[in-house]
């Protein structure tokens, strides 16, 4: 939605956390559009994502957060305060499949995501021209296997040249290094072409194959410096059969790829995932 | 969850609804355990459901309800107040098919469902055994298809006997008259063995048969006087394929069928059902 | 697979249908890669589809067609004969929306999809440069609403100048004129964005949002002169929400039409689908 | 289907099988009304599965195996010939939980699955009303954690003297010896609560939620001496969000458990699995 303020915060629970949320934005004409709220009751921690309309408030962003700090400190909040029309900058890291990179781009383009595409990075010479035909600067990074050290710096030097808030790997197959998973924690999203905790690691369709599964997935997640084990943001699978060789797995599972990575990705753009621990919550 | 009192309440959307509602049950000691907001913004209308912490609050719902009063008053709200350790009294109407039937009593004797089964009636002879084996009562009431009106009577006469809050129709091969519809308003939970609005009335899996679906469903809803156009609760579909007969669909359909009775069964137990014009705002 | 001809025929069931089919491949050296039967028994009609390696004939499709006219005579077979080296001619129509579009033409620059896009011809001036940016020929054909006829002539002159078996309304805003889905019988694939036969005609997402449905789905089918009455061959819902505008219906829909036309088209490209009256019959 | 032999049977892949199987049937007048073939390329094997009208067969099942001898031995086939109005003995065993002893009961009862169910035997006292309610016998054998062989002897037993040919574990909480997976290997079926391989072994629910999945699963398989390791026949998930507890995924799995045991055993039961090392064919 437009127009709109979005406030997450995660604290300990405990009681009137949410009527003095809730009267603090009354009390200066904040008019709540869409509240979510999760008690995790196993930890006591309380979870919260609004939305209020921008202009029902009298003052910015920056008035919102003074304005909070009081709650803050008496409920040890974790705040995070978000103006909903400023899209987030978004640095897509692409090889040479291009089923999640052209899906993507097209829901883009069609206004079914949010976002500024500042750029696409890629360590392969393909796709060049389906990212220029939208228009978006496209870089050939290459990551030398026996070096990698350079071709990771000037990749993180070009997300940060492009002042980017989220990196999607679209079937991107590097692994980055653990420095720049902690640098940037919780903003790279990963696609992984099986069903978590399922088949971690390479070739999981050939894996899946073998041991003869009927059902293959796909799993987007948070990296972390541990390999295919960061917090899962969204998961699906479809069935397959006997019939379908280990190729075919591939071609199947594309479709559930594109569409779990669209999906995490939505959601981390709005703004409706939370991380604690290595579980996230998920708002609708 | 025990020890809980159910607040649901709709009324025009407004600002400050939030966070009077809350301060109020915060000023006396309220812990919200659970809350779940919508606001339908095509119509302006606000939507809630809280599950507050009984012992938390130092009265009962009477008391309440006397709280609540100004809120309502204010905000024009309608009102549910439910004490979540009163499971609702359920009366399960069935015929010959058994297997919503026996999935029911199975849920209900697994403590998956929680609720007062009182009774079965039938309007056959089959499963009195299966009833009576889970020590609840039986009572087939005929429906003499050329005067219908003294079975319908006697089935109300028993349905208000038992106190029954809920009524499920778990494959009951007949029409309720209009005039119970009203009576039992969004009390009567039917399963309709298609995805509505395909295939209303009878025989929906040799009409998908015939049309040539490559899926069929099945829709649980509250039950109105407009056959099979109540509003919707649950609904689900499986794959089929050119291989299946229609018997093969009456077969796979049961799966569904179970399934989604039970699932909107168990969101309308829990009070997680709100009805507005004939959509339903079902609360996860 | 390649270097395999594809034998697809149905006729009234009988003894023998297999026996002697197969016998005369074999008599010839045909080594069957594939094969999957259908027997209807409500109608008696057999249904087979034979994949055999091409190489293990000693003659090409024109000699095998003259081998199997005895059978055809005796059994009275309806006989397709396929190259499967011979990638069928397709021609892809669409309007405004992109995202059927775009899905289509990544999956035939992966070789997910095994067909010549030979063109894509849009009643709209949007998507000429993503068609243009594959190398594929894009040709704007305006439909004049007050007189459809002229556009729809070129629309079939461009058809035939590009000898196209297969043509795709990739959310093609147009109704085909009853003489073109005549004339092309079971060669016109359309995807419609409703699970049909549930809402008919425009506006599928507004009427299932109006009717609270809990899922929403997608059908591909052959185009009849009857809207949305043709032949299904694949379809397939997801889940929504009370939470869901018909806006957010339009878009998460879309996920589930560019898979369903996807999987619907390839099968059709596989000559996998056989149509009978107005079911389908689809060999995995 | 009635009044049908199945033939199954897989060998190496070569030229003419189809032929002259197909032929030795209707040169004996045999009419095929179901046929079902797979070619593994990777294996260069081939495999079977036929349905032919009982009385088109001027022979019983003895003289049909001994027209096949010659093909069986040209071709090196594992033959099985399975007359289909003989339902398959059927003991099941069970613990505590009863949704899937439940499940199969009703399903058996309503006809929807063909085979006789012998024996119910349990090492919980729980669901001997349940069972003897169809009429069906029900043994407790406690299995001393202790010393489990004398339990598990008097369970061979059991099985033996019923002559079960499927064992059925709906939910039983132990695991059989080796000798016992030896001696009845692709007779016993199991139900996994997880989507194998993820989460192997114990407590799944648990561990599911601890990774925070965002499905979860079930899997029906043969049992090997290796835990949760053997041929996979049917698999499902469903979703699930942060909303759940590790008790409401125990609760939700379960019906998925239960449609995925009853699918496998259906297929197992109609003979349309077939294991090839340590993966299955089912044939739809």
């Amino acid at each position: 939605m437009k127009n709109t303020y979005r406030i997450i915060f995660d604290c300990p629970d405990r009681r009137g956390i949410v009527a003095k949320t809730a009267t603090m934005l009354s009390d200066n004409g904040g008019w709540i559009l869409d509240a979510a709220h999760h008690s995790d009751h196993d930890h006591q921690w309380f979870f919260s994502r609004l939305e209020v309309k921008a202009d029902s408030l009298p003052f910015d962003l920056s008035v919102l957060r003074e304005k909070f700090q009081p709650l803050v400190d008496e409920f040890e909040m974790n705040l995070r305060l978000v103006d909903g029309d400023q899209p987030k900058r978004v640095v897509i890291l692409a090889s040479k499949s291009s089923h999640c990179l052209a899906d993507l781009l097209d829901r883009w383009h069609s206004n079914d995501i949010d976002c500024d595409i500042c750029a696409v990075i890629s360590n392969h010479c393909a796709n060049k021209a389906l990212v220029e035909g939208y228009d978006i600067p496209y870089h050939e990074v290459m990551i030398d296997k026996d070096d990698k050290a350079p071709g990771f710096a000037e990749l993180e030097r070009l997300i940060d040249r492009y002042d980017a808030e989220t990196i999607v790997l679209a079937r991107y197959m590097q692994i980055l290094p653990p420095a720049m998973c902690h640098k940037y924690q919780h903003q790279v999203i990963n696609i992984h072409h099986s069903f978590l905790p399922s088949f971690v690691g390479a070739g999981p369709y050939r894996q899946a194959w073998q041991r003869g599964v009927k059902l293959v997935g796909a799993t987007s997640h948070y990296v972390t410096e541990h390999l295919d084990q960061g917090p899962i943001i969204a998961q699906d699978t479809i069935h397959v059969s006997h019939a379908h060789t280990a190729r075919d797995l591939v071609r199947l599972g594309k479709d559930v790829e594109k569409t779990v990575l669209a999906r995490g990705l939505t959601a981390h753009l709005e703004d409706r995932v939370m991380v604690h621990g290595n579980r996230t919550i998920v708002f609708d």
